[in-house]
């Protein structure tokens, strides 16, 4: 993949999602992304998206990321597997929209876990596709898992697998804060934004908060960090920013300054 | 895949949309089907459906078949590879409703096609799901391609592929018409439907009705049962079965008697 100059952009699920109300997508939220996106025209691009309101409500209720453990659970995974779909769809219909030629990539179709980790993905088509001129759109997803039957698969693991795998240039990660902060900016009015943060500077500052503050199935920020850090070591550049705030996404896609989080090797 | 003594059920375009409104689908028949799957609970089972008036349409009038040509294009494959998760969205809703575990399996985000024809399908994912007790569907679809950049996929070649590499017991083919007849018994009177059919006769018929009477991008009824009889000389069973009558799914996936064309080996 050298010479694609890989971008991959994450677009949380509290971004494209209503995140009080199950099943409703922010379709506000979603048109200016797909504006910002089409106006970077960046040459070549995945995106992944979050499940938010789609995918976390019935995962959680019927314990799917745990797997296979009861038959209640079947039409819990076919429910969360199928809102993913459809909230898919919102996003590749605005892409469209505005002319951005995006093709949806099921991870379940392709993708394979062990105990929740990415054991095998097919690359192969989405590969063809990129190459060819499409954005592919992936997401996280309800995946077969070899060992546990079936798990969730993060948006945050697939973009690491696939920025290792594709030796990606950069990541940006929007999430509806603005980046990592040195205490909870909501509860804490002297929290700092971290405007750029190391392995090191990492762990120093999860022993002083005290760890993980996980709110949702895939995990809170830290553990968004934790999944892209040894990407980071790789030489992938990875930056966090606001994108709920209009045109940071854009200023993000075409090397612009904007307020955010940078991960740094060193 | 033996012992999982697996049925592959196609439903044709024609009954799942309104062939001639694009984009409509026809939901009394999708929930008609979905209550005759239910009912007939056959333990390993891969659904596979056309495209209707949701795949055809655009995938025409952009030539998407025969391959990448020129920009204008893209968009049209995008289009025509959304519109089909659409139309799948419909099937799987309907499925879901009537409490049969199905899990929608992309066909572009695992398959990549040579010339038009299946060169990769990664079906590890589809199969631990199969396995695991969901019921895959898959459809006929826009694909990458390795030589044409991309193409269209039909349900049929699909099928026959299934068909194959998991050595599948039997193949249900839904269509519109209650099986292959002497003459077209739209236009002649006389026409009768053939019980059962092999090969040589196959030929025989082909030569004296004239050859290939293709109405859609994928072929026509000939170009169907060209691409099943390789199966049907592995010793796989196969129907041909008017899906638009009520209760004829039901008793082919029951191995009641019923109306339609079988493929015979000999």
């Amino acid at each position: 993949m050298g010479g694609l100059s890989l971008t991959i952009l994450k677009l949380g699920g509290s971004i494209i999602t209503k995140k009080d109300k199950p099943f409703t997508p922010n379709l506000e939220s979603i048109d200016r992304l797909a504006v910002e996106i089409a106006k970077a025209s960046v040459k070549s691009l995945i995106i992944v998206h979050g499940g938010g309101s789609f995918g976390h409500p019935v995962a959680k209720r019927y314990k799917l990321k745990e797997g296979y453990r009861h038959a209640s659970q079947i039409l819990g995974f076919t429910k969360t597997r199928q809102a993913m779909t459809t909230l898919n769809g919102y996003i590749i219909d605005a892409l469209i929209r505005h002319r951005i030629p995006a093709v949806a990539v099921q991870p379940s179709a392709c993708t394979i876990t062990k105990e929740g980790r990415i054991f095998n993905i097919d690359m192969k088509p989405m590969l063809k596709m990129l190459k060819t001129g499409f954005v592919p759109v992936m997401y996280g997803d309800a995946v077969p898992d070899l060992t546990l039957g079936f798990t969730i698969l993060s948006g945050d693991q697939l973009i690491a697998n696939l920025a290792s795998d594709l030796a990606a240039k950069r990541i940006i990660v929007g999430v509806d804060v603005d980046g990592l902060y040195t205490a909870d900016p909501k509860l804490d009015p002297k929290a700092q934004l971290i405007a750029s943060l190391n392995l090191q500077e990492l762990n120093r500052l999860q022993l002083a908060v005290g760890g993980s503050t996980s709110l949702d199935v895939t995990g809170g920020m830290f553990g968004k960090i934790a999944e892209l850090m040894p990407i980071v070591e790789k030489g992938v550049e990875v930056i966090i920013i606001n994108a709920g705030v209009p045109n940071r996404v854009y200023r993000a896609l075409t090397n612009r300054g904007v307020v955010g989080t940078r991960l740094r090797f060193r």
